[in-house]
Order: structure tokens, then sequence, then C-alpha cells
């Protein structure tokens, strides 16, 4: 960290600041310039909080150096994560593709959608039976037995599960039936969900909130880390900007910080990130492109019946024509695609 | 909700729209435009899923016209909801001061912030005791113990207590404390709390999430309305923009917004909403000026002490001088200031 | 400026770090901690450009301590800038009022718009005579013949004029004309019109651009003084933000961050600022309050006739209303009001 | 367009409504629903300024329905707009490659970019001679002896070029040296510059504005079809959000968006799109992958030396390497690439 001095501050105001720094058993590096004094510390400045340096009188502004995750950093594992789930790598050579409805909403639209995505060549089904919805109005899932028809699905076709969890209540129950507990974008910063998941002992599929800073979600993923769960995945899904023709703005190049910063593996999710159908193709090649992991989409049997995200969801025939282009860009990135 | 045709849809797919929307009771206004056929849509939408129109061929665009809130609406209430808490009126024609420390540290932190606030004229003590944090590794409050201490401060000074719930879990343990459930923005749409403190029988102050539009909002506080729980204080606390100048940008027009739309109390943060303590003063007059119920403000005996937001917490002194500039704007506003 | 060392780096790549300062003139303080190297660096920085240091091998990142603006800077004048134009003086005591049509639209519009405002106490009258339009086939100014029906009503009523240039080559037939020359926000960073504008020796009214942060828009300034003019003043306009309940931010806080950092009159104008005529007045009240030195009000005779901007004019009526309002404000935050 | 109505909206206040859309000759389709009464309205809306209508006191809002660009438009050229440039087809079958420095710093340091350029395989030269800087201490270009040295380079390689223009009056001279006049993000709605480079006569880069919607943008466009010139290029160089982890964020969903909604070719510039180097390949890659028909690439044969832009700038090999790379995606995406 590095503390920029106000200019004018006094001798005595500057003591005050080494002095606090001494207090906590850091050590500081004076360098007087000719308009400005900076003061690089060193030392272990957990247990300093910021705030109390920010106010004193001589502070201009405070530097942070360093990220505060530290589990999350590349420098934890510069090789990289990858960890098998069932037969399936995520992180490794193979593009990982995770595809179903939005909304589990019956056990036949579910089980036709898992044979849809299943014969494209998926490897995971994804459906929510708990949806987290603006209005309370709106449809909120069929809860446990919506975990039970995917449950039924990953029976019948071999396909692993990933499904959503809104509260440390449900984190039980969920996990009973997934194979990977999925935390959704508005839950990103819900921390004592993230504690309860990190201690499930199941992988975790952490979305990236609308407004969440790249450096504040891999804090967030340091949550689940920190109770002992290494099996964090991440999965770009949109940011909330001022452009309304998508739903939301994929931000790719965060696939590709994240490659740099980061250990885990990064999936991305091109059909929140655009809201359109008609945008999921091109933004599925592009993921893969940037360097993605693996990617969700989704896909329903009938879009046009859909009880929620219909205007995003690919029908069969579009799925299967997704699959055939990402394989190539996939090939071409290196990855073992059939 | 109107629905928009695309050019060059075939007579055949139009009925399939027309079709769909009688299937759900629906009547539909056909207007015939030299370039575009406009379909109004009339009756009652709640069991149509929008999703399902809008992937129909014919379909270019859905356009609603009636907010998806309702209990939160102006028109629910045209008169404007007040309501007392012990002897203070939210929502009326005084403007309600809750004032203190970011998060309770310690009994005597806590006691000598409420003595200092209640001393320069607020209501509301605040204070956190269970703190979201960005990093797993920055203090995490108190928890209960800090709920005593409220609890304590409260007695000892006869200010009421504003504290936050952070999930359904605990809502029981601080609804014995607080006298105002406080939602923070990064809970504004953690649906299962909001249910939870819908049913808990308490007045709810839900601060509006980071990157949460207006509608989002109304739509979260109609989650905490539709429990039967009508006592609920709206907080704008600043949003996420481009500008780092600002810890947020307050967003005080949502104030004038939300007087137009929504027949519930506001008040605003002007400490979380900048970030910086020496802005805090000129937007908490602003906030009175552009309508405000009242205000939020973080104070602490020593800021520089401070475990967590020392730099926009105010001194004692700052806070005085405060309560002094806002009193006269509230009295220039019409209403009863001291 | 600081520069931090990747961890790993060499020493040779250090050196190579060092070794550009030295070409450069310049003197590095360095500091080993026990994780980075930091190098805090000393002396005219002008002269290097920063992006050859951030691509060198050794480094991590640069961190800028000092304004790119010098005589934008409060520190150039510490005492804040007023001045004179005509009999109104800008950043002194008085609140100063411009209003006035969005657009010069007839002889009779304009005469009557100024009528209107000077009888409720305005000191400037605005009004496009070129008009910046998103859609070529929007209405677009009447150019010169505009410019002259604003001469004739400031001889008609005395108010002091104020209209926008748009591009260099028109910059000398409407110094003919106005008093203040404004700078729209899409122009904000137009730099060869900055130029031309400072070299024309009129004050000069710069709108904040739609994205640009606080540090760039006194950059902006920073051109125009450049050439020798220092009658800056800076206008808040609202910013673009996710929200759509209002057509941009307004950004109060910029208000008060500005007087922290500049030295130059600050006004605002919340009819773009919210695009909503019913949001004018509490945003007006608001901005006084945060301590603008004026407000900028679109005031048309017949909103409902305006060929621009008439959804956030004005009413004559509703004008009066908020003089007097903003007039109450003012008198309480220690301005020289009737 | 269509109107809706407030609900208690009396009758005579609906008529003043009809009235004005019959004196504008345009007709009225009535649908009167439970909740809100709806106008659809049909005929020629050009003449109309909708801002009058809003301010009615029938009005609750206006819902447009049509786009305001015209020649933009898909519809206008359902086939899409390929057009030739010596003997490079811009929106093609073949990837367009424009490569080259920041800015012309030298007559040395622009031949040996050139030659690196050529050599690895791009078709145009870009370079700024007149550089539009935040800070008017920042190197501001070399003009019109930076053109020369571009025509030079032209001549000693047969790239073709690419430059920017940034006001009217230099439009001319920067038509005798340039292949292509760039209109940078800054100038996006310098409508005076796009009306200049519409009648120059030569093809057209419009890169899109930092914070300018796809609407917009193609509103710009329009400006320059406007005065007949269709030759015109769109080059999304990313937008401003609230991410810091890059300079921009790059928005490659538009690419797909233009794609449906517009004819003209589109183009990517990952360097200015991220701001940092080792971001350029993965997004350069991913913009080919979602449809791009070219790319923008800052290289530097010293970015180390650099005047500006250093830091997003490729070294000639890894530039080399991105060739491969884009080269490859290009060809599963059906491109003719060598």
């Amino acid at each position: 960290m590095i503390i920029v001095i106000k200019p004018g501050a006094t001798q005595e105001q500057v003591k005050e600041v080494l002095d606090q720094l001494e207090s906590h058993g850091l050590k500081a590096h004076i360098s007087e310039g000719s308009e400005r004094i900076i003061i690089g510390v060193i030392g272990d400045k957990s247990r300093l909080s910021t705030d109390s340096l920010e106010v004193l009188p001589a502070v201009e502004k405070l530097v942070p150096i360093m990220e505060s995750y530290k589990l999350a950093s590349k420098a934890f594992r510069p090789e990289g994560t990858s960890f098998e789930i069932k037969n399936v790598t995520l992180g490794g050579k193979e593009l990982v593709m995770m595809a179903g409805p939005c909304a589990v909403e019956s056990r036949e639209q579910l089980l036709e959608s898992a044979r849809i995505v299943k014969k494209a060549g998926a490897d995971f089904l994804r459906g929510g039976a708990y949806k987290p919805r603006t209005s309370p109005y709106s449809f909120q899932g069929l809860e446990e037995q919506g975990l039970k028809f995917l449950a039924e699905a990953r029976e019948a076709t071999g396909l692993k599960v990933v499904t959503e969890v809104v509260d440390p209540i449900s984190v039980d129950v969920v996990c009973e039936y997934a194979d990977i507990l999925q935390i959704g974008a508005r839950n990103m910063q819900n921390f004592q969900l993230l504690k309860t998941v990190g201690r499930a002992g199941k992988p975790v599929l952490l979305k990236r909130g609308i407004a969440a800073t790249i450096d504040e979600w891999l804090n967030a993923a340091e949550y689940v880390m920190n109770e002992g769960n290494y099996q964090v995945i991440l999965c770009e899904r949109g940011i909330r900007t001022f452009e309304t023709a998508t739903r939301n703005t994929l931000d790719l190049s965060a696939v590709a910080v994240l490659k740099q910063h980061c250990h885990l593996p990064v999936i991305v999710d091109p059909s929140h990130g655009t809201g359109h159908w008609r945008l999921v193709r091109p933004m599925a090649r592009a993921a893969v492109a940037a360097g993605a992991d693996g990617l969700m989409i989704e896909v329903h049997p009938k879009p046009d019946e859909a009880m929620s995200d219909g205007m995003q969801s690919l029908t069969p025939e579009n799925f299967s024509i997704l699959m055939d282009e990402v394989n190539k860009i996939a090939r071409v990135m290196g990855r073992n695609q059939p």
C-alpha cells in the first residue's frame, strides 16, 4: 500500500501516520518528491483498517498495491485449477457444455430438454428449481419437485446436473440432487450463502453479479474457497451498462482478465449475457475464441411456451447448430472436441 | 401491453399471436399502420409469460404499459404512507434523522456514538452488528453482542434502533433488538430475505441495490408488502457508474421519481452515497431540498479509529453542523424542524 | 507517480526501468517490501510518456499521484474564481439564473420567452441557434437568424445571452451575438473547438460530457484556460447510467467535488439532467443546496408546441414557482437573493 | 408510435391529443383497455415533434416503434453492403486487417511499422497524424507532416492508409493522403464533422462513442450517409462501464446486433477496447468469431518507446501470432483467408 501525503501537511501530521503504521507493526518507506511525499507501507496489512488511515489529516489518498484475495489469485496456483465432476473435467482441455431450460417447468419439459441437449453433445443439464424473479408475481420455480425431475433426467440421460441455490436454508436439499451448486448473479455477494456452499462439499458455479467488478467477483470466490472448497467455476453472464439493445453487456474481456489473474475455470453464459436468442450463437463462438473453458446455454423444446426467458432460449435445432459451430472454434483453440 | 408485429409477418403468423392471447383470455386491439401492425392487449396479463410471446415469429417486440408492482404504486395510496415508530413519524412532516457508526465495534464506541447523535438531535441510532464485507478477511461484525449494545444504547438515550439483517436465519434475533430492520444494498434482491422480513412484523428500511433500477427497487418493496407488511422505507444510497471521484453516484433524482410513482417514505444515505466525509454535508442538504423524508448519516466518535467506513464518517462536530444546516433547509421545505 | 514492480522481475529488468527514468532526468526512490518493490518517481514527468514505462517487463502498474490539469486546479487559485459579465457576477455571492427555451424557434417564441424569464428574475437568456441533434432529420436550429433574435431579446429585456457554439468555424459569428459561449456535452472533448473558444476572448460555459469523469472535464477546461481564457463556468447536466427512469442521472455530488478540486464557478442544468419537467424543481432546489453558483433551466411559453425538449421545459408559471423556491434555498445557503 | 393515455384523463384532454395528431395529418387508432387507453399513431411522423405531444396533460408516455435511421437500416439493403478500396473488399468474404501505431511519431517509426504489419499480412496501415488527447499537455500529433509519412509508407509497402480527422477544417488535407477517413470515438456526434466527411467522397470509418448506444451510432452513420456517402464502416472500440480492470468494456455483442439491424461492414478495435496488450489477442479472436468483417490493431516496433498507447500496442512478434490465430478463426467462419 502507498500513502500519498497532502501538500502542506505538517511534520506532526505526517508523524501521526507513521505512528499509526508502527502501532500495527508495519514499516514505512518515505519518498520526498518535489510536489508530494509518498509513503510505501510494508508488512502484513490485514489487521489494519485502511479507513482509519484515510481520515488522518495528512493523508491525501491510499493506493492499494496487492489484491485482497489470495486463494483465488493466479499466484496461488500458477498452473491453473482443473477438477473432475464424474467423468467431465472442468478447466482442462475439453470445452464443457451446460445446457437446458431456464426453469424446470414440468417433468415432460425437463426430460425432453435433457434428451435434446444430450443428443447434441452437452455434458451438464441446467434448469432452475428455485427461481429468483424481479416481481413476486412471476413464476418462482417448482422447488424440491423440480430437483427431483432434474435427478430423474440425470438417470435417464447420464447428464450431470447444475442448478441454482438461492438461500442458505435450501443448500442441503439442493446438495442431495445437484452435481454443481449454482450461485446466481443476484447472490454473488450473499456472503452467508457463499460460506454455506463453501462448506457443502460440492463444486460451485459462481455467476458474476450484474454490477460486480472482477475484483469483487474474485473476492466472492475467496469466500467460498476460504471455507476449504477450491472447486469453484466462474461464470461471466453480462454486466449492466447504459446499452439497451441487449439485456446485459456480455463482458468477454473478463475471460481473458481472469485467465491472467486467477487459476479457476471460467465459463460464459451468452443466453443471459445477451437476452436474445439471435445473439447467442455469435457470442457463444466468441466466448470460446476468447478462451472460455465452457458454456452455459438456455435451450427449450418450445421456447414459445417457456415460463421464463423464452426470448433468449434456443430451439433444439439452433442448439445443435451452435454445438457444431463452437466445436469448430474449440478445435482451432487446441481443445479436444469431437 | 403492446405487441409490435414484424414487417413481412404472414397472416398465419399474426393469427398465432392472436390465438395465444385468446388462450389466456386476453383481448386484442389491432391497429394496421402504413409500416407496422400493432396489437394492444387488454385483460389480466398476470398469467401470461411475455417471453412466450416474444419468441413467436410474428413478434418484433413487446412494450409493457403498466408497472409490475401494485402495492408499492402511487395509485395504491395516492395520499402517501406515513407511520409512527414509537414517537417518530416516518413519511410525515418531520425530517427523520438516523445516525451512528457504520459498525458496532465495542460497547464504549457505540454508547458514545449514541450520546453524540442524540445530543445533536437524531431520532434513530444506526450501527451494523452483521456486516456484509467484500473480502472475507475484513471485520464481519459483533453479531448478537452488537445487537445487545444497540439495545443498551437505546435504553440509555431513548434513540430508536435501525440495524441490518443479512440472512433469513438471523431475522428473529435481529427482531428482538431492532426497531427497524435494514436490508442492505447487496441484499435488495435477496428474495427469501425480503419475504422473511415481510412476515416479521417490523418496519423495513430497504436500501437501493448498487445497480438496481427504480423499477426493480419498487418490485423488491413489493416482495415485502406482498407478505402484508406495508411499513417500508426506501433508502437511496448511490448507484454504480463510471465515475470514480465518488464511491457511488448518489442519485437524488430518484427521490423525486419515487415521490411521483410510489407512496412510501424515502430517505437518503449520503455517507455511502459519496464515500467521502467532505461530501456528506452538501449532499445531505441537497437530499432534503430534493424532498427526502429523512437522512441516514455515518458518525463516529473517532473516525480515524473506525474499523470500517471511517473515510465517510463525520466527526461529532461535523455532524452537529450538518444537523444545523439540514434543519434550515427542512424549514424552508415546510417541515416542522426545531 | 509510483511504479509497482512485478513479483519475480529480475534485477536487470528493474534496471531497465531505472535507466528509462534517468534518461528523462527523473529520480527514483525504491521501497523493497516483502511482496513487492515499489518505485516512487520524482521530477518533472511532463516529457515522459507513461505508456512507454507500462510496457517494460518489470512493470506491474503505474499509479499517478498528481492530477494532469494545473490551471483548473484548486491549488492554482485557492480563493476561487469569480468574474463579472456585464453586471452579473459568476462564482460570487449571487445565485445566477440562466433560462429560456431549448432552441430558438421564432422571433415571437424567443421574445416571449425572454420576457417571461426576465420577469421571473433570470439573469441570462439561454436558447440554441445551432442544435446538435442525434438524428439528421430533427430540427437543426435557425443558425445566424437565431442569434439575431437572441440579440434582439437582449436589447428588449436587458438579459445577457448564453448560446451554444458547435464547431470552430462558427465561433466568430456566435461571438458577435453571445455574452457566454456554451460548449455542449457532446463537444466537451472536441479539442479544436475548445482551443478556438479559448482564444475567442469570451466567457465559456463548459457542459460535462455524458460519460466524462470529473477529471476529464477539468482537463477539457484546461484546454480552454491553456489558451489564456480563465473565464470558464462548469455546468453539470447529468451523466449516462443504467437508470432509464430519468433521461440522465444528475450527479450533484460533482458540484461538491468540483468545489474541492477546482476554483471555477459551477452551475447545474436540471432540465437536461432529468429530462422531465416534473423533476426540474426538486433538482433545482437540490443543486442550490449542494452549493451550485447558478442554474440553467429550460422554459418555454408553450411547452406543448416546442420543437425540441418540450418534455423537460417548464411553463412560465412553473418557472416562477421554481424561482421562488430556489431563492429561499439560496438565502439559507448565505447567498444574496432578492 | 404509440401514445399511452393517463388513467383519469378527461375526454377533452384526449381530444387535445387527437387534434394535435390530426393537425399534422396523422391518423389515430384508439384501443380502450380496462386500465389504460392506448393510441396507435399512423402516418409520416417526421414533421411532428414528439416532445410537443409528451407535455399534453392526457399523455402518460410515448413509445416509438420505428428506428429514426433509414439509410443505415438493414431494411434499406437487406443483402448487406460491401465495397472495394483499391483491391481490398470491405464487408465481403475476407477478414480485413488494419494495423499500425497509435500515432505517427517519426518517419522511421512509421516506415518500420508499415513494413512489419505488411509482412504479417495487414491490408491497411493505421496511424494518427492528428491526435485528440485528454490533456492539452500530451503529444498532439505531427499533423500534415504525419500524413506525408503515411503516404510515403503506402508508396513503400502497398498498404492502404486509414487515419483520423478531428475537425471539419482539416478534412481536405486528410483527404489528400488517406484512403479511409477515420472518425474517432470522441467525435461520433460531432455532427458538423460527420456532414463534412459525408461530402468528402472518401470511405469513412466511424468509431463508436464511448457512451453511445447502438441506436445513436447508427444515427451518426445516417448523418454521413444522408450526404450521399454510403461507404461507411462501423468500428466497435469499447464502451465506458463501471469496470476498471480494462480501459473500456469491448461490446462484442454489438457486432451481432449490427449484423441484424444494419447493412454496413463492422470491424473491431480490441486495442482501445481493452487497453492492455495481453488482452488484444484473445479479443481479436473473439471479434472474428462474433462475425466482425475486420480488425484494427495497434502495433509498434518498440512499444516501450511509444509516445501514446504503448500499453496496448503489440510487438511485431505478437502481431504475427495474432494474424495466425485470427486467420484460423476466420477460416472456420467461412472467410477466404490465406
